[in-house]
């Protein structure tokens, strides 16, 4: 489970892929690839999110780190590189770097 | 707090505005006022974060909803208008509703 909260000294990335409906579901598996293989073993990762749209044509990946020491060195590792190559041949990506500036709560009326 | 989960059957809302820096905090604080005025008591709102990029060019909202019924109802609330409205002049944004796929935690070795 991902918490967010505006206390907490987390960096975000927030990463829009576009893809067309037909490759969200590949994009999925190479994201969650990408994941497994090598995100989750980083130094200073905390959690991340994987999103897929419901009209097919994007996938968000929300991803929470302790710097951008750590997410900067994660990047450096090649193991994950060949599912991001695939990726990038069918989806394009806007990448998104965050602070929490406030988490909102429902009013009990 | 927001957690995210993929074992919950929210509805997930994450809609990427695009500004100038000198304008991010404005943008932040309309935002914020259309949250406080009526999202926060809208029927099947669960929860939603705040967040600015830290290079100043971007303002994305992380909303959950029960059901997009709920999200439409909340859309023909007349009282955010004019915090939509301005948001507009001095920001575009790319909307998106996703369903979670999948949460990844830390591997510890």
């Amino acid at each position: 489970m991902t918490q967010i909260s505006a206390d907490s000294s987390v960096l975000t990335f927030i990463n829009v892929f576009t893809v067309k409906p037909e490759n969200q579901e590949r994009l999925v598996e190479l994201l969650t690839s990408a994941t497994n293989v090598s995100v989750r073993y980083a130094t200073g990762f905390i959690s991340s999110s994987l999103h897929r749209s419901t009209d097919g044509t994007k996938v968000t990946m929300y991803a929470q780190w302790r710097s951008l020491e750590d997410y900067q060195a994660m990047r450096d590792d090649p193991k994950p590189l060949p599912y991001f190559q695939e990726a990038l041949t069918i989806a394009t990506f806007e990448p998104g770097m965050y602070k929490v500036v406030k988490t909102f709560e429902p009013v009990k009326e």
